[in-house]
């Protein structure tokens, strides 16, 4: 984040990104989703996933890249498990209905696969595993992404940072909420340190060349490294399967980068595992045992230097209690980015006077 | 692996452990079971799960603390899900009847999962998910194990190595088979060090004091790390949920250990989630796309000092093919201890040859 930071309230800010999409020619329904989802990520700290989005999205859908208007088409469904065709719909509504089919489904089936092929980028799968922890559901979600980290032991890109997310619903405890990269960071967060003109550590990624770098622009020409090494690549490798081999999508090379390919669709592609919580034992029992858990993790003794261990989930929930109270902090730079979308769209917002 | 090394014949190992588990007094089914998944694991180079597991099977055997005789009892069921009470069985034998049942039900309703509670240490769970994979299913599968990790920035013993594997099935290329510890590395390995007398890298694990170590004897009575810091910490946590929060089994710290809690069950988890490979595509297509993948995986050009890009499994089946064709590399440490364990149960081996 920037030096100087602007607080946003987060009803504005949703408001003004609601405006912004129906200006570009999504109905009420998408815009809305959509800018409940950038400004949630916002909130919970994912700032790589928020409303430093907006322009981009605009972008191509303006553009014709992604369609403003799409029907998704079920194109296979059984009583665990739906194909969706997104129509190359913006990736953000599709993965919404997505966990919403696979939350249903699996409400009467104990458990449910939805995939989704011809879809764009979904921003933080978090979002969508949170949604089915409040409805007492445990679940996995893949996506894939543009092609910017090697197979272990290579040096050209294949696989995206191909994030993979899970929640678990929890009683009087918040729901446990992972989400991460299998890079060793998410191409946004370097992304954003290129924004705000600041160095990346060693170890996140490689230049074109295939040498370490600590400057977030040869590492976005570059590749970043998968975390844990095989491992990470193992995951990464997981995580292409589900949403992209399996549901038909583009696979590795295949997908257009979001930032620099203008030519043709994405492709992307979404994987959603859902499972019932009570599927072994009471709802009640299963949500005391997660609580038993979280407590007695909470209880460790702690690690010089360590102030306190944090649940999976944990430090974006209190982020989110922070910003909501004092608002969204945003740098100058994406503030003055968000002012001139609103304009190209006649959307006036008292954002514009934080800038000049 | 130590110095001095015997290769032992497949068959002849198989055929020896077999013969020492019926000694114990198991069934016939059961001691074969075993028997191959043990040397599986030694063919596929997961020497860490391989035979030298069989003197503290046999013993929690011996002592009570694992049931030589037990029926499991399905005690939920639904058309895509079991919940299998273990009776404290044998792990390698409930796991093993698990994953076929998880098959069996993800064949009917398009994907399943099976949960075991009151189970025990269930080898390499590669096993399983190949099992699934050579079904045509993808598969991932769960167990959680002895607390020998600390949540991220804990310093006291909380999860255990937590695996998890997947394996999806290919065409003319081999199925894909991912295995891998959320620690760095596996308690197995470890334990494979001391028993040949070698040091640890250092990063793999803190001494009980939290000090990093390169000591596996200290290392053992310390902690392994995550891989990936938090990130593996996410996971373990992941796996814990599945295999025991969901399951009923005994979570974190109220697992007993393998090698030291000789007072009572261990009461391990199992998780396993199937789905047919062709739910939303042909099987022969969905074969193809993973085809297609894997060769362009390994057409990427190589980092300097790299030979080969392998695939997740790849070193492991040509592992099997030499060992196969070679015999299996046993150190003579195991050799001994393996013919010590025969001779409790009236088992003579040519093994006995290698020994003094």
């Amino acid at each position: 984040m920037d030096q100087i930071v602007v607080r946003v309230d987060k009803q504005d800010l949703e408001q003004f990104v609601t405006q912004v999409f129906l200006g570009v020619g999504l109905d009420e329904q998408q815009s809305a989703i959509i800018a409940r989802h950038l400004v949630l990520a916002n909130l919970r700290g994912v700032d790589s996933h928020g409303v430093g989005r907006v322009e981009i999205y605009t972008r191509r859908l303006e553009s014709g890249l992604v369609n403003k208007r799409f029907e998704a088409k079920v194109e296979r469904e059984s009583p665990a498990s739906v194909l969706l065709d997104g129509a190359n719909g913006s990736g953000i509504v599709l993965a919404t209905k997505g966990i919403e089919r696979a939350v249903d489904k699996a409400k009467q089936a104990g458990l449910a696969v939805v995939g989704i092929k011809n879809s764009n980028h979904c921003g933080m799968l978090a979002d969508y595993t949170m949604y089915a922890a409040r409805q007492d559901c445990i679940a996995l979600a893949f996506t894939n992404a543009p092609a910017n980290m090697a197979p272990w032991g290579g040096r050209e890109r294949f696989f995206g940072t191909n994030p993979f997310s899970y929640a678990v619903p929890a009683g009087d405890e918040p729901d446990v909420v992972f989400d991460m990269a299998t890079s060793v960071v998410s191409r946004g967060k370097i992304i954003i340190a290129e924004k705000n003109r600041q160095r990346i550590p060693l170890g996140w990624a490689i230049s074109k060349e295939g040498k370490p770098t600590t400057d977030p622009s040869e590492a976005l020409a570059g590749l970043v490294l998968p975390v844990g090494e095989h491992k990470g690549y193992g995951i990464a490798l997981l995580v292409e399967t589900l949403s992209a081999l399996f549901t038909g999508a583009a696979f590795g090379p295949h997908i257009g980068d979001l930032y620099q390919d203008f030519s043709r669709p994405q492709n992307v592609g979404q994987c959603f595992l859902v499972m019932r919580a009570d599927l072994f034992m009471s709802l009640q029992e299963f949500k005391s045992r997660m609580d038993q858990m979280i407590r007695q993790i909470r209880e460790i003794p702690l690690m010089e230097g360590v102030e306190r261990i944090y649940l999976p989930g944990e430090i974006e929930l209190e982020k989110t209690k922070e910003r909501e109270a004092n608002g969204i902090p945003l740098s100058l730079e994406i503030v003055d980015e968000l002012v001139r979308v609103g304009k190209r769209y006649g959307v006036v917002s008292h954002l514009a006077k934080h800038v000049g």
